[in-house]
This record gives structure tokens, sequence and C-alpha cells, in this order.
């Protein structure tokens, strides 16, 4: 089932897609019956059965029907209490590494940052180099916390599209090499300085448009095998990624279990898997594709998850000024 | 005014603490009249003047003054959209570093990790050595973005204590040293190679019972001037930090007009300024409070703010069954 959340005649509705040009809308809503129609977040809470039974009441009703052409669309979830993202899980970055942990890595990306399907990625020069990574995406459907690996599976709800956009020029702007302090382990009055390399990613992965979703959301009965599902990615056209998710080095089920031995996954939280990223057949990667300087759309298909399409704005506003004129008062070093 | 949110009877509720024994529960809630008590980011959305006016409403009802014995507290915003932590912003930590950027970075903790006044924070072994990091927060009061310096200010509905719980343990495990792939400025279609070491943060900041909050948010006209606050931290009574927010490197409108260039802030969203961590003037800091090691409670003071107390549970379960025994298929290397 095809889940979407999306904006007709002024009004947030959710519904299922039941054809490329209709949507059936779950839930009344009219100016008449003062009801908040139900969002995503209550079809999840309620399991995809409930779901089946409440597109069963709807298409009864011929006024549920509503033409593609006529809805905004929304991020499937639009604001969950938690975006993750797995950081280089892929394998064809493996060589790259000179060192990197044994486990999966994650960074969070915050729910502003989301923008849905054919809605414009906006990026503004000050924001140096930007390039999309096009990832498939884990939509939480219950409360989950030490998960075993062999149980994960069964806390996912669906899966929809993710476009994780990413500056990498300001990824090299928030950048600490610093002298870390370590307490010893034998002795923690002792102090031991180490040196340190440490990086900020919410500028630079959480800036307003950097997270497209969509455009829908599929139920993970309809995804039988979501470890082995074709990615492509293009921009203004042309091929830049043409990579599968069986070549992530966490699957799924070790990236639910794993991040659920530290934190509490919670119904419509997303988890983005990692960039698929393998060059096209004619040599493109994503890291050529600084949509600073190239057109977009941008798209990125996943086998049966369809196809999400987002527009690029490049706006040469300058940065705000930010900065008081009185220096701040120093600290004396302890 | 200080406000607080609450469960009272197995309810949510938000309410004034009007002394240290009393709190005045705003709005209705009873098993009879089926109605949701109003939360805390109803009152932010309605500002500071509807919440006297809910108060001097809730004053006229005895049923609404509630023993503050008798509360659980929550954290102030139980459900933030977003929390971000500025990285490194105190000034003592100035000569330490060799290299960082000339603007404020910053990361993200997940709503998740949040546990109010007097909860405990959670350890297990598997999570390494954690300490303390005794902070100011903002509580976003509008719906802010590219907002200068000079307004900044008008934008933050209020105030509470933050304690930024972090792993240096997992911080030192999440670090991934490669070659990042940046394309010419002059010609996209070139790459160049890159070393580079990134860190990711979600795990050693956002991790269950990470981000203690509250007890309590004091509304922003009742703090003069946030930024002379003095900041005191300790650890099974013993103080391992005595600092002032005088000394953060960026100011409070700093932090939010630099951040609003970027992402779009939202009300009830939190920021967190930047831990205060000079050392006591016995010498102890917070480096040396690994609370693997040194029992709690923790508690950190701030000036008009109130006292942040949680309690330290160090639990020696082991990490679950996480990998599958297959091996991940590799990638061919683009």
């Amino acid at each position: 089932m095809q889940l979407v959340s999306f904006v007709h005649k002024g009004i947030n509705r959710v519904g299922v897609r039941c054809s490329a040009t209709e949507v059936i809308a779950i839930g009344e809503s009219s100016d008449a019956v003062n009801v908040t129609p139900p969002a995503m977040m209550d079809l999840i809470l309620d399991g995809t059965d409930a779901a089946v039974r409440a597109l069963d009441d709807a298409k009864n009703s011929a006024a549920q029907s509503i033409a593609i052409d006529d809805i905004s669309w929304l991020p499937p979830v639009p604001m969950p209490g938690k975006i993750v993202g797995v950081a280089m899980n892929n394998s064809a970055s493996n060589e790259r590494k000179i060192s990197a942990p044994d486990h999966p890595a994650f960074f969070l990306k915050p729910s502003s940052c989301l923008i849905g399907h054919k809605a414009a990625i906006q990026i503004r020069s000050y924001y140096g180099s930007v390039h999309p990574e096009p990832e498939l995406a884990v939509v939480i459907g219950s409360t989950i916390r030490d998960v075993d690996v062999d149980d994960a599976m069964d806390g996912v709800f669906g899966y929809t599209i993710f476009n994780d956009i990413t500056s990498n020029g300001m990824r090299a702007e928030d950048l600490f090499h610093y002298w870390a302090l370590y307490s010893d382990d034998s002795d923690p009055e002792k102090l031991h300085r180490r040196e340190q390399h440490l990086s900020y990613a919410a500028r630079y992965k959480g800036t307003d448009t950097f997270g497209c979703m969509g455009p829908w959301l599929v139920t993970a009965d309809d995804v039988p095998d979501p470890n082995n599902l074709n990615v492509q990615c293009s921009v203004g056209g042309e091929v830049i990624a043409k990579d599968s998710t069986r070549y992530y080095n966490y699957k799924i089920a070790e990236i639910i279990s794993y991040l659920s031995q530290f934190q509490t996954l919670m119904p419509g939280d997303i988890i983005s898997c990692g960039t698929a990223f393998k060059a096209s057949p004619s040599g493109k990667t994503i890291h050529q594709a600084n949509l600073q300087k190239i057109a977009g759309p941008v798209s990125v298909s996943i086998d049966g998850l369809g196809t999400l399409i987002n527009t690029v704005l490049v706006d040469d506003k300058p940065i705000g000024q930010w900065r008081l004129p009185a220096q701040p008062e120093l600290n004396q070093v302890s």
C-alpha cells in the first residue's frame, strides 16, 4: 500500500495512492464537520491492518477520491520525532577509509529540513558546495529498544525515498582540530590531552530543504527484500548514481538493532540507511553534482518505491548580520 | 514566571511554580470532563501574556493547586521539534583549539534522549566514559528565519537548564579518517581527494537519558541578562564546574541569528548554548567526572533558573546481538 501525506484545498490529509492519477483520502474533512482529518502518524500508530480498513471505508465515498494533479505533496511523515542518518554505509566508500568504526555511525537531521515530492531544494551561495545523496529510508512502526537483529524488522512500518542533501562546503568548515581532555582509566583525577578531530553536522546536513522525502510511503508488506533494491539518481536528466541497497555495509536489521541499543526508536521515526553513490555507467558520481553549479531537477528512483523529484533554486542572498560589535569577554583558562 | 511540565495522577499537565512547595496547574483536567489539558507547547504558542491570564483563571480554582511533592517532573518542553547544541562555545576551551571555525558550529540531540528533573541518567558499561555538560538552554517562542542579531532576542520565549550528557568514549569511536571527494571549482567534472576527519555525534550526544532538562522554564521577561549568569555543576556533592555564561564565545543573539541563516527555528525548539566547564576552585573539572566511576547525583545550578538534579544509574548490561552472520556483498569501487 502506498500512503501519501498531502495538502488538498488547504487541508493536510493522508490517503492511499491507488493509481498514477488518484489518491483515496482517509477520514472525513469538511468545513461543515469540524474534524481534523487523520495524519500519517495516526495510521502508523494504528498499524497497516487499520489503514486497510480505513481505505475500505473511504472507497465507499466518492468524495474521498482526489486527482493526484490537485494535491501538494508533503513528506510522508511530516514531523517525525527524529531522523537518523547512517554515515558512510556504502561499501563503495570503503577503499577511501583510512580508519573507521566497526559499527554503524549516525547523524541526525531536524524535521524542519524536510520537504516533499516536487518541492524546491533551496540553496544559497554561502552554503558552499551542495550535492544529493540518494538513500532508502525506513519508517519505524513501534517503540523499539534493545531489539535483537532477528526481531528488528518487525518494527518497520514501511519505506520511502530519502534524498539526504549535504553541503560538503559547510562540512569542511565545521571541523575542530583540538586537544581533547580524557580522564585516566585507573585514576579519574588525572587528565590526559589527546589530539582529536571533531566535525559537527547540524549545518551541513540540517539546513532547510536538505531533507527531501517521498513521494509516498510503501508499507513493509509490499517490500519483500529492502536489502536488494536498485537505486538511481539523476540531476538535470543525467544519471549520477546507479547502485543497490545490497551493497550497504550494514543491513537494515543490523542498523535498527544496533541503534536501538542506544536510542529508543519511536513510531514515525525515520532512519535513512546510507547513500547509493556508485558511479553511473557514464562515470558520473554524486560528488560531481554540485547543485550550486548544475541545475536540477534532482530525481531519485528506488525499485518499488517510485521516483522522488525535486527542483533546485539557487539564491545569491548573502548571509545576514549576525555578529555583535562587542568582543566577548574571554574565560580564564582552567 | 516559572512554567513546569509534570505528571500528576497519571496525567500530563503544565503549570506555574508559585513557591517551593506549590504548582498551580493550568487548564481543566478530570475524568468527568474528557478534555486534554494544555501542554507547554500551547503556552509557548499563545505567548507569555496568555500564560499569565491562564494562571489568573487557575488561581480562582482551589483544585488547581498541587503540592510539588506530588508531581513527577517532565522536561519543560517534552517533545521539542529540535534540540540544537552549540559546540565548544566556552572560551576556556579556546587554548586547546588547534584550528576551529570562525562561526558557531552545531550538533543535534533527539527528543527521545530527554529526561526531566530528578529522573535517572542511565548508563551502560558499553557506553564508555560519560560526563555531564552544564549549559544554559534557550526555548524558542516564534518561527524564526534570517533574523538579524539585533532582533534575535525577540524570538526567545524563555530559558531552562540543560545537562548535555556526553560520552567521550563513544565520541572517540565514531571517527572516520578518510579520503573525501570534492569536485573542482572551475571544472565540476574533475574530482579531488582530500584527506578528512569526520566524526558523528548521534550516539555520543543522543543516547537515551543524555538530555536532562529543567526543572522548569523561566519566561524571558524574568531573565534580564542571560549572557551573565553563573553556572555551577556538582557530582556527588563535589563542585566540578564554576563558570558563567558571560564567557561564551558567541552570545545568545549571535547563536540564534547565525543558526537562523540556515535553519528555520520553531516555537518550542531548544538551543543549548555551550558548556560551562571552567574548573571549580578546588581544581576539579567536568572531564574528571566519568559517571561510570563516580556516583551521582549530578546537579546543575544557574542564576535565576534553579537547580536541576539527576541521579545516575550504572548498568553492566552487555550490548545485544546486532550482527547478522552473513557478510555483506561488497560494492565495486567506483
